[in-house]
């Protein structure tokens, strides 16, 4: 690994949920496991009256509370809080950042930080394009001793014009490798693992193509439902949460063609050729490809649960998609005609995210099976959450007389790694922009092309009142409409808890 | 399943140690898996002078303590023996038989038997051309009424001159479709199961031939010495005990094509095809290509160990091979330039027997590997036994930064099937006969092909005495030179015991 240089990290927002739960305590990890620099502070800034020893006291709790570390002590807490600072301000005043520059001053001759500043904006979006600019009327987007660099919270834009127009004011006032825009879904374990699976195995990559592959499932469900964030929800949808960005980007990790070298250069410009790819979306594919609904109020194992338009915050006659599933395709020589199905949802029967790859049944059925499995052809399933692992779905011989073949799971887990401590995305993420390597951050034209992609649904709903918006039962698998894009004789989505128990409980995976 | 008619089994060798261990036994777990015909029979012939009841005394013994069963009540096992009868002989006299067929008559109108008989020579080889030859005699071989098959035990000669007159004088008496040669191996549910698993998963066969497999190692060893059948192993040795038949059919069935339809017949035929395409060994390949050892005294976990010349029965000048491995060639279209190893030894380190296709690396290595895992190639391995199952080396990254990659096994264990029977050889093997299926039985041109190909080895070694044989302490893996058959930088046997923990008591499979 690159060395890290000595630096601090600013976090605009600090008073908020994220840095709370996830900021915070990530870095504290990385503190534990000895990858922070010798030299090393941390500036919240937030429009919250803190001092330095309030924001301490509230990110101790959060540490004890969200580490993924076990075991922690208290004094391993509070050397580490030691290096936290907090300045008070109103971001969208621009004097006030004369204050942030003076601590940052200040901190950068207390540690030694070489004039090395990350800027982390865990804001609303609207901040986005402020903060940046006051940044540069204090000078501090300059280069010229340390670097600098900034880190942009998820969403990238609501729309295509919005993530072009973000992407215009960021690079007024930074360069394009200073922004690291986060999709923390790159953060995570088995994200990662995809790309190291298909390019250390030499007998993945010739059977990873049209040739071989029947279609591709990209899933990412989950039982619950929007939790008390109806208001913010109203104005997202899963399409926007969910698919846009995390789903394409895995999309286009299972796309991508080798790389030349593992570096982050080469490997967007891998993914870049894979969304230039995408074939456009048809009047005819937006009306039959893609499907949106709604969670209706139904019983879920025993208990009433309320459909979507009566969580709070959410309006009556809302049109917001808490389902949707689009199946598409990647003209290039690897996947042409291989359909590509995304589906993502709340209040489905279970947690899961996984990216199944559906190969073509063999060629000749020369013995019987059991369950389908020989017609169906075998599943490389790589789950991202929960229980992360890969998972090869194999015909193997019915013991006994004859040769019945049935399916079975020729599986690994990550948790049988005992001596292996998987880091929380954040972490990674962090760790990697401290080390400026943006691989696992999305590209300006990355956020551009998949938002081009997904633009002419966003139009289609609001411009047509005859776009579908399909009800499902809460705890369902979505409207039947979805199931109708993918499934024929031998094709189908992968439904790991199709199956129920009698009781509704028992979900097998 | 096909229908199982009526029907005697008369097994020679009655009194014998295979029927007591193995025969009886399998046969009793059929009856009690329900395989068995409403009209059985079985007749015990051998020279010991036995009753009828002396003879079930001694069979409720053997199923008491070798059947495959749990949970068995005696009650069950007197029901079964009630069906055995046995009749003593000298096997030698002629004359002698007209006991045996005047109590088949008696069995066949008591039981309805249908005049169906399966005859089962469990004796010395000598008397596999005498048997056929007074069963003929008796006219008890002609199938005008019922059935008649004769099933013949190892070894099927021991050089191909016998072998060839083996089936010679057979076929004099019976029709070659009358004829079933057993090999236990080829009845064990992992072998079966190699098959299936090639034959039922589109993602295999794409993958399996000389682009992608690197070399295919077959190995069957133990760490048991002859354990007091030194007289015996002498005029055996490994090779004829293990090689020539055991790992020679199953490497017909890795590297055979997938066969018109999955019945006896279309098997046999691309399993010869198999044998027909094998290099046969040239003077080079039998000096350099072909290494035979025998063990010799030493420590293997703290306990002295007796060398094979001071086993009892042995000669102090022994040339008799404990340890076979060698290196051949398929050529074919499938398999040209793919070397196949073949090892099989006494006192090794573990007991186990697999199969391992070493797929080559991936061809530009983008990722570093923490333990060769990229640089070795992928390693599908089919666990014969112990642990019966199916494992999947896969290079997957090590958790946490950067990209190290790290060979994990993804793996299938038969005993995670819970609900699955898995049956005895010798049940699957009695069974298939009785059904008249002889897939998993070699064919008489099958027997006289692998011997052909075998025989040069005998002819050196018999002729040359500086045909070297190599000593290899007890507990090792063999001599050196076996090692240095395969070894280069990237290409090894793989070694399940290689890293012995420290007391030497554990090893990894």
């Amino acid at each position: 690994m690159k060395k890290v240089d000595n630096q601090a990290l600013v976090i605009f927002g600090a008073s908020g949920d994220l840095t709370y739960r996830k900021l915070i305590p990530s870095v504290f990890d990385l503190y534990i496991n000895d990858s922070l620099p010798e030299g090393y502070a941390i500036l919240g800034v937030g429009r919250t009256n803190f001092s330095d020893k309030d924001f301490r006291i509230k990110m101790k709790q959060g540490i004890v509370e969200f580490s993924n570390l076990k075991g922690i002590d208290s004094k391993q807490i509070d050397d580490f809080i030691s290096k936290l600072f907090y300045v008070s301000i109103d971001t969208k005043k621009s004097d006030d950042y004369s204050l942030v520059k003076a601590r940052l001053k200040e901190l950068n001759t207390k540690f030694n930080l070489n004039n090395n500043y990350i800027f982390y904006l865990s804001t609303p979006p609207e901040l986005y394009s402020i903060i940046p600019k006051y940044l540069y009327g204090q000078g501090l987007t300059l280069q010229h001793k340390g670097f600098r660099r900034i880190i942009i919270e998820k969403p990238f834009g609501n729309s295509l014009k919005s993530a072009q127009e973000l992407n215009k004011q960021l690079l007024d006032f930074f360069e394009e490798d200073q922004i690291y825009r986060i999709d923390h879904y790159l953060g995570k374990e088995t994200v990662q693992n995809l790309m190291v699976t298909r390019f250390s195995n030499g007998i993945f990559e010739p059977l990873w193509n049209r040739n071989y592959i029947q279609h591709v499932e990209i899933s990412a469900v989950e039982s619950i439902g929007v939790e008390g964030r109806g208001g913010y929800y109203e104005n997202a949808g899963v399409m926007r949460d969910m698919i846009q960005n995390h789903l394409l980007q895995v999309a286009s990790l299972v796309a991508m063609e080798p790389p030349a070298k593992a570096n982050a250069e080469e490997i967007r410009h891998e993914k870049l050729k894979v969304f230039r790819s995408l074939r456009p979306l048809s009047k005819d594919d937006l009306r039959s490809n893609v499907i949106r609904g709604q969670y209706t109020e139904s019983h879920v194992k025993g208990e009433l649960v309320k459909g979507y338009r009566d969580e709070d915050g959410v309006a009556k006659d809302s049109r917001t998609e808490t389902y949707f599933a689009m199946k598409f395709f990647i003209d290039n020589w690897r996947w042409s005609g291989v359909p590509f199905y995304i589906r993502s949802g709340k209040r489905l029967p279970t947690r899961v995210s996984e990216i199944v790859i559906h190969f073509k049944p063999s060629p000749a059925q020369l013995f019987k099976s059991i369950d389908g499995a020989v017609e169906q052809g075998n599943q490389l399933i790589l789950r991202i959450q929960p229980d992360e692992g890969i998972l090869l779905k194999t015909g193997l011989k019915v013991p006994g007389n004859g040769y019945e073949v049935k399916s079975v799971n020729v599986d690994f887990h990550y948790s049988d790694l005992k001596d292996h401590y998987i880091p929380e995305a954040y972490e990674r993420l962090i760790l990697d922009c401290m080390i400026g390597d943006n691989t696992l951050y999305m590209s300006g034209e990355g956020a551009e092309l998949t938002w081009e992609f997904m633009q002419p649904i966003l139009d289609y709903w609001e411009n047509d009142p005859d776009a579908p918006l399909y009800g499902y039962p809460a705890g369902s698998w979505g409207p039947d409409n979805a199931d109708e894009l993918i499934e024929s004789a031998n094709k189908t989505w992968r439904y790991p808890c199709k199956n129920l128990s009698d009781d509704g409980l028992y979900c097998e995976l």
